[in-house]
């Protein structure tokens, strides 16, 4: 029976349903992988990936016993990458074009047509529509393959068919020949290896959160299951070779090497909550359906981050308060481009960037180590309190300037609007970019759908607990009647049966909370809804309901979480 | 139907229902009120009180025609004022008293008596149920009239009923007389005069607010009609003897008269929204009984004030980066004492205080003129983004420190519960001090119970949004349809017709914002339920519901702001 509620917990990966015979497919593939990873001495992913992650995690899978399952993992990957690209029928009755005449159409004017595996098609209309924004028109008068394959969400049949409707021709068989012969290297291949517990929700670029029941069992997240979010490939970084530039201060440009960076400004440690602005998204698809990936509730975690501070950096580089008159945001660039170089980007305001208390982070160290080149390797920005967007990683860049990030992420994702608001009616200028995060919280014990058995007469609940800005996270109240009546959990900012540390001064406390309860199983009851809200020290508090915070987007998605748990009556089989 | 329509408006004073034929006296006393005040041209409320008001309202008036019913605020007034004290009843039953027998009972090991009218009490067992914390031990010993002539909440009927509980003799007609001879002179006399506009809360000490409409016709609250919170008696103070007295810095103890802040320190203005924690209390009251001053919406206005940093004022005294190693907090005390001399006191986080983006003032200014007796004559702390509470009037002393004031304000009261914390099982210690306020917004125009006709075609929503921290609202959503459907209204960040300033930094926006939606009504609906939430910069939004913030003493009141309107068939009979 232990191990049969154990894997229930592993069904929030399918849809979530809260009936048991659906659960039964789910069930025995558990049993299964948990047959065959105790059966080989602690499993084939750890065979299958290096030691550093079986020290890392050996605590941690001995404390929660979670089944990890890196066959899923692994058939889900396949999945996605060989896709379902082959499906265009080739059709005779399109006209032969030549490369030639495709490149002419490059402009709204001229119309935007595109190849795609020998057909050509225009695109024109369809631009407006372009979810990715205008980023489709780097395409016009080429090929689509290329983007493609940065953009792995294109792989999709629904997508295929969409193109289909904008046929115009063939290409011509020549200029067939000529494509094939430039070989599309897949840019993800030197993407480093992942460890199997996580969750992936997208493959190229690698999205992807632990298990929840992992995540609140360690205050410190290990780096290797910390939620991935990565908009583009891994870029290759030479620590030797690497260069980080400061523009826009009155002391011109300055370029630090690595070893400079550590070695000029004093090293400074944050232990600072990451969360992804579409965290818990997958409750915002319930209600209607959104553009981004399906997150669960995990696409939060916490480290220990060591580096320079950006304030030190800034005033290395000539920043005086003067400079605060004409310059307002800091904006950061990756190393992580696409295939026409145009490389991740966000901004900051300048008075985060800039205040001491404000603890930003140029940061080389993750959890006492070297960042991994999943967080950024060999630096990235830590902007602790702010959502993950804009702690960009492989950090090549940093401008001071009058201006926000023109990046398409600063400027047309990464903002809230109004449940009202559709594709049809959006207007990005019309909502600031997302920094600061709100209050947030989430069940990560039980998950939806588990079992109770009436026979242990309790139910322990965890979670986490967060909030943006450095606003410290006093209060969670837990409800096991779907909200009706509520009670105060405990909280922990520190490893389990270490003594927390002291309480980080007003306006910095950059770190989650993670909290339990462990209450009498309701006499009467047969299922449980169990709800979590946290309160932050401003006191604002989540919203109660999805419906009301829906965005078309689906970021900012911090309901109270629900889970349902069924109490089973014990019965005699056993 | 004009002038019905508007009476309407009036009736959230009395209490809250949506049947029209329970309006009725409402409506009749309002017009006569309208009839009245125009026969005297102006009104008798401009003829009792100086052309201050007259100037200050005029064009306020004007613009929104609502009707001020100086009768119905004196009526309450004396009501409150002459109130129940007479109705203890004499009994031979109970043994003869001497004070000086009274006077032996003065701590909980001999127990607290205390006489009232010529009756002695042991309240002994009552002192851990008093509402106002251990202050009732000022009065061990001794009479309660002085006390209660401060707290004027006592004189109601239930208080007396609890008191003759604890009867067990009557005092001795000798000490009686004695007592008599020391006359209790009321320490409101020299309370100001107030605007009639303002609905009165609580008259001793005075808490008051005006009505919606008028709140949400100007940008900048007119001063007599802003928002009045008192705890204590107005001081009366004297200009030029002003003392200010700064301690607790390196430099020894730093006093400034009135002249010295106004010229030896920069004048800084701002505008800043104040809101009181128990705004909106009232809805509250209708879940579950709280304790505390029943306040509509309106206990928040915003207004300009000038005044000397309190940054500059400290550095002035001594502050310097290291004092910050071992003080947390800046204690304010104001000159607004009881009767044993306790002062009013709350504290704020010194980084808050210094901070150069924190914009702290020792204003001596509101709205240009100097702060009005009722605000803190001659000069009051303004902590921008920060609850009203701490923003202390009269300010006599300033204390740099390592703990937090030890006022009851600080530590037993202004702190938020979860809603499953009752008197009972309240501890004040394991909640936060309330500094920063959360997100806010409610609806001004129109009230609840308010009456559309189906031929106006269309329905105006207008209210105010503001959100603790600096945290500027970046959208307000309004529902005709409880929650359903959402618009998002118009803001405005200034007076009508102006244009507005400059965004505000991030984190410094310390002004509310007003908004406003004209929406079609809906063809089928006989009656809107229209709602409004606010976001802030920080993407916090409003809780949807009160019960699951519903907390004891009735502070932070965010819920969704909900009015019930009926939309009324235009009938033959007009």
């Amino acid at each position: 029976m232990l191990l049969l509620r154990r894997c229930h917990s592993l069904t929030r990966f399918g849809p979530l349903n809260t009936q048991r015979h659906q659960l039964t497919p789910a069930v025995v593939l558990c049993a299964v992988r948990l047959w065959s990873s105790s059966s080989e001495d602690g499993g084939s992913y750890q065979r299958a990936h290096g030691p550093s992650w079986r020290h890392g995690l050996a605590g941690l899978l001995a404390g929660t016993g979670a089944v990890l399952a890196y066959g899923l993992h692994h058939h889900k990957a396949e999945q996605q990458d060989s896709s379902t690209v082959q499906t265009i029928e080739k059709t005779s009755a399109f006209p032969i074009i030549s490369q030639e005449e495709v490149t002419t159409h490059r402009s709204l004017e001229h119309g935007i047509w595109v190849t795609f595996k020998g057909g050509v098609y225009d695109i024109t209309k369809f631009v407006a529509m372009h979810p990715g924004g205008d980023k489709i028109l780097l395409a016009a008068g080429g090929a689509l393959e290329p983007f493609w394959a940065l953009y792995a969400v294109h792989n999709q049949e629904h997508v295929l068919e969409m193109l289909s409707e904008y046929k115009v021709g063939e290409l011509s068989a020549e200029d067939v020949k000529k494509q094939k012969t430039i070989k599309t290297s897949d840019p993800y291949s030197t993407d480093p290896e992942r460890h199997p517990a996580l969750h992936i929700n997208n493959l190229k670029p690698f999205n992807a959160e632990p298990p929840p029941e992992l995540l609140s069992d360690s205050f410190i997240t290990p780096s290797a299951i910390f939620f991935k979010r990565n908009h583009l490939p891994v870029p290759q970084v030479d620590a030797a070779s690497y260069q980080l530039h400061i523009e826009g201060l009155p002391g011109g440009v300055l370029t630090l090497s690595l070893e400079e960076l550590k070695t000029r400004f004093p090293k400074h440690t944050i232990t600072a909550t990451l969360q992804c602005a579409g965290n818990r998204r997958s409750e915002m698809n319930k209600v209607k359906q959104v553009k981004g990936l399906n997150w669960g509730i995990a696409a939060i975690s916490n480290a220990t981050w060591g580096g320079a501070r950006l304030r030190d950096v800034l005033l290395a580089a000539g920043y005086s308060p003067d400079v605060a008159q004409r310059a307002f945001h800091v904006q950061f660039e990756g190393l992580d481009k696409d295939v026409t170089g145009t490389t991740y980007g966000a901004s900051i305001p300048l008075n985060k960037a800039v205040n001491e208390e404000g603890d930003v982070l140029l940061a080389y160290e993750m959890n006492g180590q070297d960042i991994p080149p999943d967080h950024g390797y060999p630096v990235r920005a830590v902007v602790p309190g702010t959502v993950g967007a804009r702690n960009v990683k492989w950090l090549g860049k940093i401008i001071v300037s009058a201006e926000e990030s023109s990046s398409h992420w600063q400027q047309n994702d990464y903002k809230g609007f109004s449940p009202g608001t559709d594709w049809d009616t959006v207007d990005f200028k019309s909502a600031p970019a997302i920094q600061e995060l709100p209050i947030q919280s989430a069940i990560t014990v039980p998950t939806d759908g588990a079992v109770v058995d009436r026979s242990s007469e309790e139910v322990t609940v965890k979670g986490y607990a967060w909030s943006g800005g450095g606003r410290e996270v006093v209060r969670v109240d837990v409800s096991l009647d779907g909200g009706k009546t509520w009670q105060v959990a405990q909280m922990r900012s520190s490893e389990k049966g270490q003594a927390p540390g002291p309480s980080p001064p007003p306006g910095r406390a950059w770190a989650w909370k993670l909290w339990e309860v462990t209450a009498p199983l309701p006499a009467e009851a047969q299922e449980l809804e169990i709800v979590c809200k946290a309160v932050d020290n401003s006191y604002n508090m989540q919203p109660d309901t999805v419906p009301p915070i829906w965005n078309l987007r689906g970021v900012l998605s911090n309901a109270w979480h629900r889970v349902k748990v069924e109490i089973r009556e014990d019965d005699n089989e056993e």
